[in-house]
């Protein structure tokens, strides 16, 4: 079970990004994710998303974070510009253990630096929750994702010129 | 030369999304964007960033995309869900070509398909465009972009517990 925990979203500034960390979420792997902020629209586009293109991925808005948090009896992954190493960190991760990775919006509470088991640096340089948490996964699942079947009603073919669609009924 | 362009810019319901296809572009190796409308207040966001954590990264908003692309001599490449396979394209494309690497926000005119040298797909399920340029840029550059010096004022070291943060002054 991998897991994502999107803590500080504010519906209004950070409707677009959230949406973004969400659908990375699932497409490179993440079996669900946790915003701790209630968002019944946010929650509607995610599972029109999975109801379109498949996999089996939940969304749920408006979590107690630090509850979550400190409940959770696998691994916290914790990414942040001023985490430790990427390569360095990934290869102290047990794969067998479930994961929470808990990505920020602004500033994040300094107990959540605390009660991570890693916090890590994809790069200490600014750029963005959407990208670190590709990255992570990406490294994590050793581009495992990219080959992921999701079997939905519709299907994108890799194509150079154009658009190769198939859609069907379930 | 990596350049990247951003089409599709609309800044009230972009400029975050935009803010953070910037700030990857600069923390993966590019050495450029262009945007396609003008932003002025995203200019200096991006600016007052490489002015603070360094590199040579440059902004230029309010561009004609359609002129740079037709006037751009090296390769170009357009990220799309429905592009073809990500590994497959990256070993085809010359390194040592300039590269401008095009990524929209809604939908892409069509011309944008047909002008590109190569369409390429990060994956095939639907995610965002800031994480498809990072995992683009990564693979492009062997992950080199990870170890790059950027020489800031401020400089973030690596570290699993709190934050370790050298400022100087220039």
């Amino acid at each position: 079970m991998i897991a994502v925990l999107r803590i500080g979203h504010r519906i209004s500034r950070d409707k677009r990004i959230t949406t973004h960390v969400a659908l990375v979420a699932r497409a490179f792997g993440a079996d669900k994710i946790f915003i701790d902020t209630k968002d019944i629209k946010l929650e509607e586009n995610i599972c029109s998303t999975c109801g379109r293109f498949g996999g089996k991925f939940e969304i749920k808005t408006g979590v107690n974070a630090n509850k979550i948090a400190k409940q959770w009896s696998g691994i916290i992954v914790h990414l942040t510009m001023y985490g430790d190493e990427l390569d360095r960190s990934i290869k102290k991760i047990d794969k067998n253990d479930d994961l929470l990775i808990v990505v920020g919006a602004e500033k994040v509470p300094s107990q959540m630096y605390a009660i991570a088991d890693f916090n890590v640096s994809v790069g200490n340089q600014p750029h963005s929750e959407v990208s670190a948490l590709a990255i992570f996964l990406d490294r994590y699942n050793n581009g495992k994702w990219l080959t992921k079947r999701f079997n939905g009603k519709i299907q994108i073919l890799p194509c150079n010129k154009g658009k190769k669609v198939i859609s069907r009924d379930k």
